[in-house]
Protein backbone atom coordinates (compact mmCIF):
# COMPACT_ATOMS: atom_id res chain seq x y z
CA UNK A 1 0.00 0.00 0.00
CA UNK A 2 1.15 3.34 -0.84
CA UNK A 3 1.77 6.69 1.21
CA UNK A 4 0.14 8.83 -1.51
CA UNK A 5 -2.94 8.67 -3.08
CA UNK A 6 -4.49 5.57 -4.39
CA UNK A 7 -6.23 4.50 -7.83
CA UNK A 8 -8.48 2.20 -9.36
CA UNK A 9 -7.86 -0.45 -12.41
CA UNK A 10 -10.97 -1.24 -14.07
CA UNK A 11 -9.47 -4.63 -15.98
CA UNK A 12 -11.28 -6.97 -18.48
CA UNK A 13 -10.10 -10.80 -18.07
CA UNK A 14 -11.76 -11.64 -20.82
CA UNK A 15 -14.43 -14.26 -21.62
CA UNK A 16 -12.78 -17.44 -19.51
CA UNK A 17 -9.86 -18.60 -20.27
CA UNK A 18 -7.08 -16.86 -18.15
CA UNK A 19 -4.49 -16.87 -20.92
CA UNK A 20 -7.02 -14.52 -22.52
CA UNK A 21 -5.49 -12.09 -19.92
CA UNK A 22 -3.71 -8.81 -21.64
CA UNK A 23 -0.26 -7.60 -20.04
CA UNK A 24 -1.22 -4.66 -19.39
CA UNK A 25 -3.95 -6.43 -16.97
CA UNK A 26 -0.95 -8.61 -15.69
CA UNK A 27 1.10 -5.52 -14.84
CA UNK A 28 -2.04 -3.79 -13.09
CA UNK A 29 -2.55 -6.91 -11.17
CA UNK A 30 1.28 -7.19 -10.07
CA UNK A 31 0.76 -3.68 -8.47
CA UNK A 32 -1.79 -3.80 -6.94
CA UNK A 33 -3.36 -4.03 -3.44
CA UNK A 34 -6.50 -5.25 -3.53
CA UNK A 35 -8.24 -7.18 -5.88
CA UNK A 36 -11.97 -6.98 -6.22
CA UNK A 37 -12.80 -9.94 -8.50
CA UNK A 38 -16.14 -10.81 -10.00
CA UNK A 39 -17.62 -15.00 -9.70
CA UNK A 40 -17.33 -15.91 -13.09
CA UNK A 41 -13.57 -14.46 -13.83
CA UNK A 42 -11.34 -17.64 -13.44
CA UNK A 43 -9.25 -17.41 -9.84
CA UNK A 44 -5.97 -18.53 -11.28
CA UNK A 45 -5.90 -14.74 -12.88
CA UNK A 46 -5.06 -13.76 -8.84
CA UNK A 47 -1.34 -15.90 -9.50
CA UNK A 48 -0.58 -12.59 -11.25
CA UNK A 49 -1.14 -10.82 -8.05
CA UNK A 50 0.53 -12.45 -5.33
CA UNK A 51 0.65 -9.96 -2.73
CA UNK A 52 -2.61 -8.45 -2.99
CA UNK A 53 -5.73 -8.89 -0.50
CA UNK A 54 -8.51 -10.35 -2.60
CA UNK A 55 -12.19 -9.28 -2.38
CA UNK A 56 -14.64 -11.79 -4.13
CA UNK A 57 -17.75 -9.58 -5.32
CA UNK A 58 -19.77 -11.38 -7.55
CA UNK A 59 -23.39 -11.01 -8.84
CA UNK A 60 -24.17 -14.66 -10.85
CA UNK A 61 -27.14 -14.11 -13.03
CA UNK A 62 -29.95 -12.46 -11.49
CA UNK A 63 -28.80 -12.93 -7.44
CA UNK A 64 -26.71 -9.90 -6.52
CA UNK A 65 -24.77 -11.14 -3.96
CA UNK A 66 -22.94 -8.16 -3.93
CA UNK A 67 -24.77 -4.73 -4.44
CA UNK A 68 -22.96 -2.43 -7.03
CA UNK A 69 -23.43 0.75 -4.90
CA UNK A 70 -21.19 -1.58 -1.77
CA UNK A 71 -18.83 -2.18 -4.63
CA UNK A 72 -18.14 0.98 -5.91
CA UNK A 73 -18.19 2.69 -2.00
CA UNK A 74 -15.52 -0.31 -1.46
CA UNK A 75 -13.32 0.77 -4.21
CA UNK A 76 -13.64 4.45 -3.67
CA UNK A 77 -12.92 3.82 0.36
CA UNK A 78 -10.08 1.85 -0.59
CA UNK A 79 -8.69 4.14 -2.80
CA UNK A 80 -8.75 7.19 -0.95
CA UNK A 81 -6.56 5.35 1.97
CA UNK A 82 -4.16 5.28 -0.60
CA UNK A 83 -4.43 1.29 -1.80
CA UNK A 84 -3.78 0.49 -6.05
CA UNK A 85 -7.26 -1.24 -6.68
CA UNK A 86 -7.86 -3.92 -9.41
CA UNK A 87 -11.12 -4.30 -10.41
CA UNK A 88 -11.34 -7.40 -12.06
CA UNK A 89 -14.53 -7.77 -14.53
CA UNK A 90 -15.01 -10.82 -17.30
CA UNK A 91 -15.07 -9.64 -20.58
CA UNK A 92 -14.52 -6.30 -21.20
CA UNK A 93 -15.70 -3.39 -18.47
CA UNK A 94 -17.34 -1.50 -20.63
CA UNK A 95 -19.13 -4.56 -22.83
CA UNK A 96 -22.17 -5.05 -20.68
CA UNK A 97 -19.67 -5.03 -17.30
CA UNK A 98 -21.05 -1.92 -15.56
CA UNK A 99 -17.69 -0.35 -15.92
CA UNK A 100 -19.35 2.98 -17.15
CA UNK A 101 -20.99 3.17 -14.05
CA UNK A 102 -17.99 2.35 -12.20
CA UNK A 103 -15.86 4.95 -14.10
CA UNK A 104 -18.16 7.61 -13.70
CA UNK A 105 -18.58 6.90 -9.38
CA UNK A 106 -14.83 7.23 -9.17
CA UNK A 107 -14.42 10.48 -11.26
CA UNK A 108 -17.05 12.18 -9.13
CA UNK A 109 -15.48 10.91 -6.40
CA UNK A 110 -12.01 12.26 -7.61
CA UNK A 111 -10.60 9.12 -7.55
CA UNK A 112 -7.91 8.32 -10.60
CA UNK A 113 -9.13 5.37 -12.54
CA UNK A 114 -7.46 3.39 -15.24
CA UNK A 115 -9.59 0.94 -17.95
CA UNK A 116 -8.26 -1.86 -19.17
CA UNK A 117 -9.94 -2.75 -21.92
CA UNK A 118 -10.53 -7.33 -22.08
CA UNK A 119 -11.96 -9.53 -24.92
CA UNK A 120 -15.57 -9.66 -24.44
CA UNK A 121 -17.12 -12.92 -24.95
CA UNK A 122 -19.04 -12.09 -28.15
CA UNK A 123 -15.70 -11.96 -29.96
CA UNK A 124 -13.56 -14.65 -27.84
CA UNK A 125 -16.84 -16.89 -27.51
CA UNK A 126 -17.63 -17.37 -31.04
CA UNK A 127 -13.93 -17.52 -32.24
CA UNK A 128 -13.16 -21.06 -30.27
CA UNK A 129 -16.08 -22.78 -32.23
CA UNK A 130 -14.37 -21.21 -35.33
CA UNK A 131 -17.28 -19.26 -36.19
CA UNK A 132 -16.12 -15.66 -38.01
CA UNK A 133 -18.32 -13.33 -36.35
CA UNK A 134 -18.14 -10.79 -39.60
CA UNK A 135 -17.10 -12.80 -42.40
CA UNK A 136 -17.68 -10.41 -45.51
CA UNK A 137 -19.73 -12.79 -47.37
CA UNK A 138 -22.36 -13.34 -45.07
CA UNK A 139 -22.32 -10.55 -42.56
CA UNK A 140 -22.33 -6.68 -42.55
CA UNK A 141 -20.81 -6.73 -38.88
CA UNK A 142 -21.73 -8.00 -35.75
CA UNK A 143 -24.19 -6.97 -32.99
CA UNK A 144 -23.89 -7.08 -28.92
CA UNK A 145 -27.05 -7.39 -27.22
CA UNK A 146 -28.60 -8.08 -23.78
CA UNK A 147 -32.25 -9.71 -24.05
CA UNK A 148 -33.52 -7.36 -21.31
CA UNK A 149 -32.83 -3.45 -21.18
CA UNK A 150 -33.04 -1.62 -17.93
CA UNK A 151 -36.30 -0.27 -18.35
CA UNK A 152 -37.55 -4.03 -19.12
CA UNK A 153 -38.58 -3.68 -22.64
CA UNK A 154 -36.78 -6.24 -25.22
CA UNK A 155 -34.73 -5.14 -27.78
CA UNK A 156 -36.30 -4.48 -31.44
CA UNK A 157 -35.73 -8.12 -32.55
CA UNK A 158 -36.72 -6.99 -36.44
CA UNK A 159 -35.36 -4.22 -36.45
CA UNK A 160 -31.88 -6.46 -35.71
CA UNK A 161 -32.48 -8.47 -37.70
CA UNK A 162 -33.28 -6.46 -40.72
CA UNK A 163 -29.58 -5.06 -40.18
CA UNK A 164 -28.05 -8.14 -41.78
CA UNK A 165 -25.50 -8.12 -38.68
CA UNK A 166 -24.87 -11.46 -36.93
CA UNK A 167 -26.50 -10.86 -33.16
CA UNK A 168 -24.66 -12.21 -29.80
CA UNK A 169 -26.81 -12.08 -27.83
CA UNK A 170 -25.20 -12.00 -23.82
CA UNK A 171 -27.26 -12.90 -20.58
CA UNK A 172 -30.11 -14.71 -22.98
CA UNK A 173 -30.14 -18.61 -21.96
CA UNK A 174 -33.30 -18.00 -19.26
CA UNK A 175 -35.11 -15.99 -22.44
CA UNK A 176 -34.06 -18.11 -25.39
CA UNK A 177 -38.11 -19.20 -26.16
CA UNK A 178 -39.02 -15.43 -26.59
CA UNK A 179 -35.81 -14.54 -28.16
CA UNK A 180 -35.75 -17.49 -31.19
CA UNK A 181 -39.66 -16.71 -31.49
CA UNK A 182 -39.32 -12.84 -31.89
CA UNK A 183 -36.40 -13.27 -34.71
CA UNK A 184 -38.70 -16.11 -36.23
CA UNK A 185 -41.79 -13.75 -36.33
CA UNK A 186 -38.86 -11.64 -37.94
CA UNK A 187 -38.42 -14.33 -41.22
CA UNK A 188 -35.43 -15.44 -39.38
CA UNK A 189 -36.46 -19.14 -38.72
CA UNK A 190 -33.92 -21.16 -40.64
CA UNK A 191 -31.04 -18.88 -39.51
CA UNK A 192 -27.89 -20.73 -38.33
CA UNK A 193 -28.07 -20.17 -34.60
CA UNK A 194 -25.32 -21.40 -31.94
CA UNK A 195 -25.78 -21.78 -28.16
CA UNK A 196 -22.01 -21.51 -26.05
CA UNK A 197 -22.15 -22.17 -22.41
CA UNK A 198 -18.70 -21.31 -20.06
CA UNK A 199 -16.86 -20.66 -24.31
CA UNK A 200 -13.18 -20.70 -24.08
CA UNK A 201 -13.05 -22.90 -20.82
CA UNK A 202 -12.26 -26.17 -20.16
CA UNK A 203 -15.74 -26.85 -19.60
CA UNK A 204 -16.79 -25.12 -22.75
CA UNK A 205 -20.21 -26.85 -24.21
CA UNK A 206 -22.51 -25.93 -27.31
CA UNK A 207 -25.00 -26.61 -29.50
CA UNK A 208 -25.53 -25.32 -33.14
CA UNK A 209 -28.74 -25.46 -35.23
CA UNK A 210 -31.04 -22.91 -36.10
CA UNK A 211 -33.02 -20.09 -34.82
CA UNK A 212 -36.13 -22.33 -35.40
CA UNK A 213 -34.35 -25.07 -33.15
CA UNK A 214 -31.73 -24.43 -31.28
CA UNK A 215 -33.89 -23.44 -28.04
CA UNK A 216 -34.72 -27.27 -27.88
CA UNK A 217 -31.26 -28.44 -28.70
CA UNK A 218 -30.12 -26.26 -25.64
CA UNK A 219 -32.78 -27.31 -23.63
CA UNK A 220 -31.49 -31.02 -24.42
CA UNK A 221 -28.11 -30.90 -23.84
CA UNK A 222 -28.91 -29.15 -20.37
CA UNK A 223 -26.66 -26.44 -20.72
CA UNK A 224 -26.76 -23.18 -18.26
CA UNK A 225 -25.33 -19.83 -18.06
CA UNK A 226 -23.29 -18.26 -18.69
CA UNK A 227 -24.04 -18.93 -22.25
CA UNK A 228 -23.86 -17.04 -25.35
CA UNK A 229 -26.59 -17.32 -28.15
CA UNK A 230 -24.87 -16.32 -31.93
CA UNK A 231 -27.53 -15.99 -34.45
CA UNK A 232 -26.15 -15.94 -38.16
CA UNK A 233 -25.09 -17.38 -41.42
CA UNK A 234 -21.32 -17.35 -39.83
CA UNK A 235 -22.41 -20.10 -37.99
CA UNK A 236 -22.69 -22.12 -40.84
CA UNK A 237 -18.65 -21.46 -41.53
CA UNK A 238 -17.65 -23.05 -37.97
CA UNK A 239 -16.94 -26.38 -39.35
CA UNK A 240 -15.31 -24.93 -42.26
CA UNK A 241 -13.45 -22.72 -40.64
CA UNK A 242 -12.10 -25.76 -38.06
CA UNK A 243 -11.79 -29.16 -39.51
CA UNK A 244 -8.95 -29.75 -38.05
CA UNK A 245 -8.48 -27.20 -35.25
CA UNK A 246 -6.85 -28.39 -32.19
CA UNK A 247 -7.52 -28.22 -28.86
CA UNK A 248 -7.88 -24.54 -27.48
CA UNK A 249 -5.45 -25.38 -24.57
CA UNK A 250 -2.63 -25.97 -26.58
CA UNK A 251 -2.18 -22.57 -28.25
CA UNK B 1 11.81 -25.54 -36.71
CA UNK B 2 9.96 -28.90 -36.27
CA UNK B 3 10.57 -31.37 -37.70
CA UNK B 4 7.23 -32.72 -38.11
CA UNK B 5 4.26 -30.76 -39.56
CA UNK B 6 3.52 -27.26 -38.81
CA UNK B 7 0.45 -25.28 -37.83
CA UNK B 8 -0.40 -21.69 -38.25
CA UNK B 9 -1.70 -19.39 -35.12
CA UNK B 10 -4.25 -16.88 -36.01
CA UNK B 11 -3.48 -14.07 -33.66
CA UNK B 12 -5.34 -10.90 -32.91
CA UNK B 13 -2.75 -8.21 -31.75
CA UNK B 14 -5.11 -5.41 -30.24
CA UNK B 15 -6.16 -2.69 -31.03
CA UNK B 16 -2.76 -0.35 -31.47
CA UNK B 17 -0.94 -0.37 -28.06
CA UNK B 18 1.10 -3.12 -27.80
CA UNK B 19 0.78 -4.18 -24.05
CA UNK B 20 -2.63 -5.33 -25.34
CA UNK B 21 -1.65 -8.44 -26.58
CA UNK B 22 -2.69 -11.73 -25.22
CA UNK B 23 -0.82 -13.89 -22.65
CA UNK B 24 -1.74 -16.69 -25.20
CA UNK B 25 -0.38 -14.23 -27.89
CA UNK B 26 3.10 -14.25 -26.48
CA UNK B 27 3.02 -17.85 -25.83
CA UNK B 28 2.35 -18.27 -29.26
CA UNK B 29 4.79 -15.90 -30.19
CA UNK B 30 7.79 -17.40 -28.57
CA UNK B 31 6.79 -21.19 -29.96
CA UNK B 32 6.71 -19.33 -33.91
CA UNK B 33 9.43 -20.16 -36.65
CA UNK B 34 7.97 -17.25 -38.53
CA UNK B 35 5.53 -14.08 -38.29
CA UNK B 36 3.65 -12.78 -40.49
CA UNK B 37 2.64 -9.40 -39.54
CA UNK B 38 -0.05 -6.63 -40.94
CA UNK B 39 1.54 -3.05 -41.33
CA UNK B 40 -0.82 -1.76 -38.61
CA UNK B 41 0.74 -3.88 -36.00
CA UNK B 42 2.81 -2.27 -33.38
CA UNK B 43 6.53 -3.76 -34.60
CA UNK B 44 7.06 -4.08 -30.46
CA UNK B 45 5.09 -7.47 -30.51
CA UNK B 46 7.98 -8.99 -32.15
CA UNK B 47 10.20 -8.60 -29.21
CA UNK B 48 7.82 -11.80 -28.25
CA UNK B 49 9.45 -13.69 -30.96
CA UNK B 50 13.09 -12.75 -30.89
CA UNK B 51 13.99 -15.97 -32.94
CA UNK B 52 11.13 -16.14 -35.52
CA UNK B 53 11.71 -15.04 -39.15
CA UNK B 54 9.75 -11.65 -39.69
CA UNK B 55 7.69 -11.54 -42.73
CA UNK B 56 5.52 -7.89 -43.13
CA UNK B 57 2.11 -8.89 -44.72
CA UNK B 58 0.50 -5.69 -44.66
CA UNK B 59 -2.54 -4.55 -46.59
CA UNK B 60 -2.84 -0.86 -45.69
CA UNK B 61 -6.52 0.85 -46.67
CA UNK B 62 -7.08 0.15 -50.10
CA UNK B 63 -3.72 -0.44 -51.26
CA UNK B 64 -3.31 -3.62 -51.43
CA UNK B 65 0.09 -4.32 -51.14
CA UNK B 66 0.27 -8.20 -50.02
CA UNK B 67 -2.64 -9.94 -51.90
CA UNK B 68 -4.78 -12.03 -49.70
CA UNK B 69 -4.58 -15.32 -51.71
CA UNK B 70 -0.49 -14.93 -51.76
CA UNK B 71 -0.89 -14.46 -47.69
CA UNK B 72 -3.09 -17.67 -47.55
CA UNK B 73 -0.70 -19.60 -50.09
CA UNK B 74 2.35 -18.42 -47.78
CA UNK B 75 1.07 -19.91 -44.51
CA UNK B 76 0.34 -23.27 -46.06
CA UNK B 77 3.66 -23.60 -47.75
CA UNK B 78 5.65 -22.33 -44.61
CA UNK B 79 3.39 -25.00 -42.86
CA UNK B 80 3.74 -28.06 -44.89
CA UNK B 81 7.77 -27.27 -44.96
CA UNK B 82 6.99 -28.08 -40.51
CA UNK B 83 7.24 -24.46 -39.90
CA UNK B 84 5.01 -23.08 -36.41
CA UNK B 85 3.65 -19.50 -38.17
CA UNK B 86 2.17 -16.71 -36.26
CA UNK B 87 0.01 -14.84 -38.40
CA UNK B 88 -0.51 -11.68 -36.36
CA UNK B 89 -3.18 -9.12 -37.63
CA UNK B 90 -4.40 -5.86 -35.61
CA UNK B 91 -7.50 -6.24 -33.43
CA UNK B 92 -9.00 -9.78 -33.49
CA UNK B 93 -8.46 -12.18 -36.29
CA UNK B 94 -12.53 -12.53 -36.94
CA UNK B 95 -13.70 -8.98 -36.91
CA UNK B 96 -13.62 -7.35 -40.22
CA UNK B 97 -9.92 -8.99 -40.36
CA UNK B 98 -10.45 -11.46 -42.84
CA UNK B 99 -9.34 -14.45 -40.51
CA UNK B 100 -12.14 -16.57 -41.43
CA UNK B 101 -10.92 -16.98 -44.89
CA UNK B 102 -7.60 -17.60 -43.77
CA UNK B 103 -9.27 -20.34 -41.43
CA UNK B 104 -10.96 -21.62 -43.96
CA UNK B 105 -8.17 -22.07 -46.80
CA UNK B 106 -5.79 -23.52 -44.01
CA UNK B 107 -8.48 -25.75 -43.11
CA UNK B 108 -9.15 -27.35 -46.94
CA UNK B 109 -5.38 -27.26 -46.94
CA UNK B 110 -5.59 -29.63 -44.10
CA UNK B 111 -3.30 -27.54 -41.86
CA UNK B 112 -3.59 -26.60 -37.93
CA UNK B 113 -4.78 -23.76 -37.06
CA UNK B 114 -5.72 -21.73 -33.39
CA UNK B 115 -7.48 -19.16 -33.51
CA UNK B 116 -6.02 -16.83 -30.37
CA UNK B 117 -8.63 -13.41 -30.32
CA UNK B 118 -7.84 -9.90 -29.72
CA UNK B 119 -9.28 -6.79 -28.47
CA UNK B 120 -11.16 -5.73 -31.44
CA UNK B 121 -10.93 -1.67 -32.21
CA UNK B 122 -14.98 -1.53 -31.30
CA UNK B 123 -14.06 -2.45 -27.83
CA UNK B 124 -10.75 -1.20 -26.80
CA UNK B 125 -10.61 2.02 -28.55
CA UNK B 126 -13.95 4.11 -27.22
CA UNK B 127 -12.52 2.93 -24.14
CA UNK B 128 -9.13 4.56 -23.94
CA UNK B 129 -11.60 8.15 -24.60
CA UNK B 130 -13.75 6.50 -21.67
CA UNK B 131 -16.99 5.48 -23.52
CA UNK B 132 -18.54 2.77 -22.21
CA UNK B 133 -20.47 1.49 -25.23
CA UNK B 134 -23.22 -0.32 -23.78
CA UNK B 135 -24.25 1.77 -20.77
CA UNK B 136 -27.37 0.58 -20.18
CA UNK B 137 -29.12 3.69 -19.09
CA UNK B 138 -28.45 4.94 -22.88
CA UNK B 139 -27.99 2.24 -25.55
CA UNK B 140 -29.49 -1.72 -26.08
CA UNK B 141 -26.24 -3.01 -27.31
CA UNK B 142 -23.50 -2.51 -29.43
CA UNK B 143 -22.76 -2.79 -33.67
CA UNK B 144 -19.64 -2.84 -35.12
CA UNK B 145 -20.21 -2.31 -39.00
CA UNK B 146 -17.80 -1.05 -42.03
CA UNK B 147 -18.87 1.50 -44.62
CA UNK B 148 -18.98 -0.67 -47.19
CA UNK B 149 -19.65 -4.38 -48.24
CA UNK B 150 -18.17 -6.79 -50.13
CA UNK B 151 -20.89 -6.14 -53.03
CA UNK B 152 -20.77 -2.45 -52.85
CA UNK B 153 -23.65 -2.15 -51.20
CA UNK B 154 -24.04 0.13 -48.02
CA UNK B 155 -25.03 -0.75 -44.52
CA UNK B 156 -29.21 -0.11 -44.10
CA UNK B 157 -28.28 2.85 -41.63
CA UNK B 158 -32.10 3.70 -40.55
CA UNK B 159 -32.33 -0.11 -39.79
CA UNK B 160 -29.13 0.53 -37.46
CA UNK B 161 -30.43 3.59 -36.15
CA UNK B 162 -33.12 2.10 -35.07
CA UNK B 163 -31.51 -0.77 -32.99
CA UNK B 164 -30.89 1.76 -30.40
CA UNK B 165 -27.19 0.30 -30.28
CA UNK B 166 -24.13 1.92 -30.14
CA UNK B 167 -22.57 2.01 -33.73
CA UNK B 168 -19.35 1.38 -34.12
CA UNK B 169 -17.89 2.21 -37.83
CA UNK B 170 -14.26 0.54 -38.88
CA UNK B 171 -13.06 1.58 -41.73
CA UNK B 172 -15.75 4.58 -41.90
CA UNK B 173 -13.39 7.69 -42.19
CA UNK B 174 -13.01 8.28 -46.41
CA UNK B 175 -16.99 7.82 -46.66
CA UNK B 176 -17.55 9.90 -43.55
CA UNK B 177 -19.65 12.71 -45.27
CA UNK B 178 -21.99 9.86 -46.95
CA UNK B 179 -22.28 7.81 -43.50
CA UNK B 180 -23.43 10.99 -40.99
CA UNK B 181 -25.87 12.30 -43.92
CA UNK B 182 -27.78 8.48 -44.04
CA UNK B 183 -27.74 8.79 -40.35
CA UNK B 184 -29.00 12.18 -40.47
CA UNK B 185 -31.98 11.54 -42.65
CA UNK B 186 -32.27 8.74 -40.14
CA UNK B 187 -33.25 11.08 -37.53
CA UNK B 188 -29.70 10.91 -36.02
CA UNK B 189 -28.66 14.28 -36.39
CA UNK B 190 -28.41 14.93 -32.85
CA UNK B 191 -26.86 12.06 -31.59
CA UNK B 192 -23.48 12.05 -30.21
CA UNK B 193 -20.21 11.16 -31.82
CA UNK B 194 -16.72 10.48 -31.94
CA UNK B 195 -13.67 9.65 -34.36
CA UNK B 196 -10.62 8.07 -32.74
CA UNK B 197 -6.95 7.68 -34.96
CA UNK B 198 -5.30 5.15 -33.78
CA UNK B 199 -6.96 4.72 -30.45
CA UNK B 200 -4.67 3.47 -27.68
CA UNK B 201 -1.72 4.53 -29.38
CA UNK B 202 0.53 7.29 -28.33
CA UNK B 203 -0.59 8.72 -31.24
CA UNK B 204 -4.08 8.75 -30.43
CA UNK B 205 -6.12 12.11 -31.99
CA UNK B 206 -10.02 12.55 -31.84
CA UNK B 207 -12.95 14.82 -32.05
CA UNK B 208 -16.00 14.45 -30.27
CA UNK B 209 -19.31 16.15 -31.44
CA UNK B 210 -22.40 15.20 -32.85
CA UNK B 211 -23.60 13.18 -36.02
CA UNK B 212 -24.33 16.17 -37.60
CA UNK B 213 -20.61 17.77 -37.39
CA UNK B 214 -18.86 15.38 -36.95
CA UNK B 215 -17.36 14.93 -40.40
CA UNK B 216 -16.67 18.67 -40.42
CA UNK B 217 -14.77 18.41 -36.53
CA UNK B 218 -12.45 15.26 -38.07
CA UNK B 219 -11.77 17.66 -41.26
CA UNK B 220 -10.62 20.48 -39.59
CA UNK B 221 -8.29 18.50 -37.17
CA UNK B 222 -6.65 16.37 -40.31
CA UNK B 223 -7.87 13.21 -38.67
CA UNK B 224 -6.84 10.01 -41.12
CA UNK B 225 -6.68 6.51 -41.22
CA UNK B 226 -7.01 4.03 -39.39
CA UNK B 227 -10.08 5.96 -37.67
CA UNK B 228 -12.88 4.38 -35.53
CA UNK B 229 -16.18 6.17 -35.99
CA UNK B 230 -18.60 6.22 -33.08
CA UNK B 231 -22.27 7.19 -32.53
CA UNK B 232 -24.98 7.10 -29.29
CA UNK B 233 -25.91 8.55 -26.77
CA UNK B 234 -22.40 6.99 -24.51
CA UNK B 235 -20.07 9.28 -26.32
CA UNK B 236 -21.42 11.84 -24.07
CA UNK B 237 -20.39 9.91 -21.19
CA UNK B 238 -16.67 10.49 -21.98
CA UNK B 239 -16.08 13.16 -20.17
CA UNK B 240 -17.84 11.84 -16.50
CA UNK B 241 -16.40 8.62 -16.67
CA UNK B 242 -12.49 9.85 -17.19
CA UNK B 243 -12.54 13.30 -15.31
CA UNK B 244 -9.51 12.27 -14.10
CA UNK B 245 -8.16 9.65 -15.88
CA UNK B 246 -4.47 9.35 -16.22
CA UNK B 247 -2.32 8.86 -19.47
CA UNK B 248 -2.90 4.97 -20.49
CA UNK B 249 0.66 4.47 -20.78
CA UNK B 250 1.39 4.83 -17.26
CA UNK B 251 -1.51 1.56 -16.89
Amino acid sequence: MSGESGKVFLIGAGPGDPELLTLKAVRALAAADVVLIDDLVDRRVLEHAPHARVVPVGKRGGCKSTPQAFIEKLMIRLARRGSIVARVKGGDPFVFGRGGEEAIALAEAGIECSVIPGITAGVGVPASLGIPVTHREVARGVTFVTAHARDGGAPDWAALARTGTTLVIYMGLQRINEITAALAAAGSGAVPAAVIERGTTTEERSVVGTVATIAAQAAAAGLGSPALIVVGGVVALAKRSRAVLPQRHSA
